[in-house]
């Protein structure tokens, strides 16, 4: 039985957002701090760790890059960590050849056989016909990108990632697609890119090395909900709609699965993340995970990877991506409009039900710390 | 009249090797350096300037990317400038297409039109036939590579470079093409690499921001080498065979020439430099300096580029790479066995005829400082 009246604040979830949260308190309040997490492991889907045999640093639920323009951010993270310089760069494999993406100036040339300068990139964007009505994600990605360019990227990829024709998919999935008109071939621009020398795990693992904190695995934050007192603080990162029961419904995620395998190669694929648009490519992406880390250059002979499938997220599975339909933007408002005790704050990706990277959920939990929760502290 | 005689140290060249020289000699021992520099600014040919009208950093003397595996360079020239996190990435203009250099899987897929993984290009190149006798270059790149790669992306290009036909060029030339069986689009591998936020000039005026140190420009060394006394130490920096008077001849160089020009467009290119091998096209490169920067984001509608001719170096043109031909590394030999008075140290790029990059000029540089120089004031 864990023991919560020990502490002056319970965190629920230890993902970046959790932890963030954790050592700040613990490290500028002095306050002690109970971290409840019902996974085995601490992190989140950030989570990784470094597999014995091979020397690679698994990301356990896929490749999870860190990059940020902001520099508060990135500062904050670097206080527990050394970053290597790994910048992330996607290709996709379509129609029997590799891809630049997001797509560049590269992929339009391939993709036409014949150079794109950025003038004439420019042109061929603004020259789309606009004249398909938007009724559909196909339809708007026609507008926006052309006929040959969504065909081999866009259309059998996002079929796979979300199960369904493009045509029976709302418009609204995509605002836009990124297009650069130039040749850089990053998949973030971010000043600020990298990974975490020694993997996740030891970064979260200084995060939370102070004697005010402790963490408890394997533990449903509900079973014990009811033991909690009205002076301890509860900063909550679980599903927003668990939070209430699912009295108004469920929130609808999407989910992945990953299927690992180790093979006796040096390098299978050449990139730590290539995407298989081709609809008849079961998978979405495969990840090579050795390549985010160029730095560690001892040869095991055996590589890591993960075949990355795509589909919705049903009981039990863990959410990724808020499908974000109209009924669940109505749920989430209703949600919204629910009252919280005056000890709770509700934060992190499933807390609030939108999608955040890593370095979004940081800069989120360091505003929750300084306009609210060291301010409860003085009150 | 240069004052020569006040200062302890004279050293004759402002580049990476002679600044870093005259840093250490400031910063370590206090001893009053005096820089002489022929040329009407600091920095040799890592100078860059920014240019008022566009915000662009201009390279005078080409693209000069830092990069280093080296953790005691990187962190020496980080006493002295933030670095941005510029990778640098090459593509080529050959044949009608975009092709990756150095050669990738993706290179290789291009120019073959189907997908190469790993172990394919792996097959593909231990397949080459090594029965060509490499009597010429255009043998030993036919042996490396093969007929396809080299015929798009070597030939025009090297001839472009050595003004010469491949089958009349030594072997020699190359030792090796490098080529990546994996899809690493970064020209360098390096751990650390970037670009100084503010530029060149400012990394250089930091380097040289002591009392001790005195930079005179616009002065030839050996119009005053007649003034120096025994006591003085001087580290020179300038041509092997000039500082002999070219008694065993002079040493072959390239050279390049740059046809700068401002445009009236965001971006001409899409990226900073780009190859182009075609041998029909005069120019070798064409560098876009803004790309260097992307973290300078206020836009002037211009940009600034710089063609890049590449020829034999003649009396008064800038040096650029030594030719190394046996008639060269001949008079090296004979150069090397010449007696220097006791108070001379030689070194960098023109003071030893070896091409260096910027981080290897440095290394040098710190290596004699610490092997010789400092204890030469111990003594």
């Amino acid at each position: 039985m864990v023991k919560l009246n020990g502490a002056d604040v319970i965190v629920v979830g230890s993902g970046f957002f959790g932890l963030t949260i954790a050592e700040r308190i613990s490290s500028e309040l002095g306050k002690s701090v109970l971290v409840l997490e019902k996974r085995n492991h601490i992190g989140g889907n950030a989570y990784s760790y470094k597999d014995d045999a091979t020397g690679v640093e698994v990301h356990k639920y896929g490749s999870h890059l860190f990059h940020t323009n902001n520099e508060k951010v990135w500062k904050y993270v670097n206080k527990f960590s050394h970053f290597n310089n790994y910048q992330h760069r996607v290709l996709a494999i379509a129609h029997g050849q590799y891809l630049n993406l997001p797509i560049n100036l590269q992929t339009i040339s391939n993709v036409f056989g014949k150079i794109f300068t950025p003038q004439e990139a420019k042109k061929f964007f603004e020259g789309l016909s606009r004249e398909v009505i938007e009724e559909n994600l196909e339809a708007r990605a026609l507008n926006l990108v052309g006929k040959e360019l969504y065909e081999i990227l866009i259309k059998g990829y996002t079929e796979k990632q979300w199960g369904t024709s493009t045509t029976d998919l709302p418009a609204s999935i995509i605002n836009r697609l990124p297009v650069r008109n130039n040749l850089d071939s990053r998949y973030f621009t971010d000043l600020y890119q990298g990974l975490p020398i020694e993997g996740y795990s030891d970064l979260f693992g200084k995060m939370i090395d102070s004697k005010n904190i402790t963490v408890e695995l394997n533990i449903d934050f509900f079973s014990v909900k009811e033991f909690i007192e009205s002076d301890q603080l509860v900063v909550y990162t679980g599903p927003l709609d668990r939070f209430f029961n699912y009295k108004h419904g469920v929130l609808g995620w999407r989910t992945v699965d990953f299927e690992f395998q180790t093979i006796p190669l040096d390098d299978f694929q050449g990139n730590a993340v290539i995407n298989y648009c081709d609809r008849e490519v079961p998978y979405t992406r495969i990840h090579e995970f050795f390549h985010l880390h160029p730095e560690r250059t001892k040869k095991f002979g055996k590589t890591i990877i993960a075949k990355e499938y795509s589909r919705v997220a049903l009981e039990g599975d863990e959410p990724y991506y808020p499908i974000n339909s109209k009924s669940d933007r109505d749920k989430l408002l209703k949600y919204r409009e629910e009252k919280i005790p005056e000890n709770y704050f509700l934060g992190g990706r499933l807390g609030t039900y939108k999608y955040l990277d890593m370095h979004m959920a940081i800069a989120s939990a360091l505003s929750l710390y300084e306009t609210k929760i060291s301010r409860w502290f003085e009150d």
